[in-house]
């Protein structure tokens, strides 16, 4: 592996970028970015070593496309068309069916390796980018059928180096399931940001009541709305039905303190307590 | 001030424990528990000098009253009746309403401070108390008017010897706006990690997807109900008027989804980024 492009240079990327860059240090690590102040960025931290277009993509052993997913489906044939025999493409998208769908008949389909690795912060951009973000996560790989051994291979060892597990999931199992224990938790925390905010500004001094309880639960609304509103469009049927369950939910909860039933609302968080065991095993 | 008796001695009451014994090394502090147990593992931590009953509170120059506020309010005039001349009892309440609304008449209103540290962990129990929780915090005083000059100084010292910052609020406006703030998180937190363990009952290594974001957005999910069962039914009226804006909110959400609205998603995502200046200001 000597040439690698990342394909946008943000959080995700540009993290994968220094650790890459720190187990193969002769690599040479060149961007691509539609803005060119992102680009002027990642040389200034070091990202990246150089500065490319897609149409260097002829020369790359593996690309890492790492932008928001709606621009991935646009972008990821192209990108395909023009990698090599011997290239690799990985992407890094929250979501994976319509990732797999772009791609399912293209005649490089088997150069693909499609990823989600559940990993990140609420920041993003080049700044956002740390090093040892994907010691002991999760990467989800899907149709790693699909991709040449090979490569498999190549991306696996890859993986490794940096520190990551690896799960193997179909397209429409990952949208389903991640849409609870990911996309959801977004929407929760947007909402909760929203209701206190849209409070505030009729009562002063509401925020200087609020502690970490509250800046734990509502730290994902700081969220990058460019990289989450393509999430929900291309999940659109799952995330509404995570949506409704967990709506009913609060409206269960609400029901039970009108009707004074304590008792129950007791019960619904002992239940939940259990949730304490669950994450301890979440890094 | 030689006597500190402190009723209940869980992560609340042991944190104010360990952090005045530091400044008051001569201090005796005398535990007061409904279990002997909790008072056995607190003496064991070295959280308190000597194990107390109610009947011993005549001898207390302060007594720290950290225990569900269900407890608080039927046990609040008893202890105000123990207590002597000079004696202050402090409580440190979710709720301000009902707490001070008990005591309104009581002769010895005066040898009481009604108070709210905001800080904590999702730990409870003695073996949660930790040093330092209450650094650079804010304790909401309600009241302040009705409490003896000379014993409001006393409490204002031993709270700033400790680091907290202090805020004055009507009991009213307190619990109005600790609903936002606190008490709708809590449920935001509780109903996510109901909807996802209902889900993976059915559904088998959902958690395995799970990655840091829902770890902090349902880390209040593992509060403790004997704790907050109470909160909210004192906070009742308030808690409803919360969950029925943040349900709207979510079902507003969901409809700008079903509308595939997007471009309406993302404004209410950027508008609401900006919790970001907020929380920078919350430790």
């Amino acid at each position: 592996m000597k040439n690698i492009y990342m394909i946008g240079i943000g959080l995700i990327g540009g993290s994968f970028a220094i650790d890459i860059k720190k187990n193969n240090p002769d690599v040479v690590i060149h961007g691509i970015s539609r803005k060119d102040e992102t680009l002027n960025k990642a040389l200034e931290l070091n990202l990246i070593d150089k500065k490319a277009t897609l149409d260097d993509i002829e020369n790359a052993d593996l690309v890492i496309v790492s932008i928001p997913v709606d621009a991935t489906v646009k972008l990821l044939p192209t990108i395909l068309d023009k990698i090599s025999e011997d290239g690799l493409v990985i992407d890094a998208g929250s979501t994976k069916e319509a990732i797999c769908k772009v791609v399912e008949h293209h005649p490089k389909r088997r150069n693909f390796l499609a990823c989600h690795p559940i990993a990140g912060t609420e920041n993003s951009g080049p700044t956002a980018a740390i090093s040892g973000l994907y010691v002991g996560k999760t990467n989800i790989i899907c149709e790693v059928e699909k991709t040449t051994f090979k490569l498999q291979e190549k991306a696996l060892k890859l993986f490794m180096d940096i520190g990551m597990r690896i799960r193997y999931m179909d397209p429409v199992s990952h949208d389903k399931h991640i849409a609870y224990v990911s996309h959801l938790s977004h929407i929760s925390s947007f909402m909760l940001g929203k209701t206190v905010i849209d409070k505030a500004k009729n009562e002063r001094d509401i925020f200087d009541m609020a502690g970490s309880g509250f800046a734990s639960t509502v730290r994902l609304a700081k969220s990058s709305p460019a990289m989450w509103t393509p999430i929900f469009k291309q999940n659109k049927e799952n995330v509404i039905e995570t949506l409704e369950e967990y709506i009913n939910n609060l409206q269960q909860f609400k029901e039970l303190m009108q009707k004074d039933n304590f008792s129950e609302i007791f019960n619904e968080m002992e239940n939940t307590n259990h949730i304490k065991q669950i994450l301890n095993g979440i890094k």
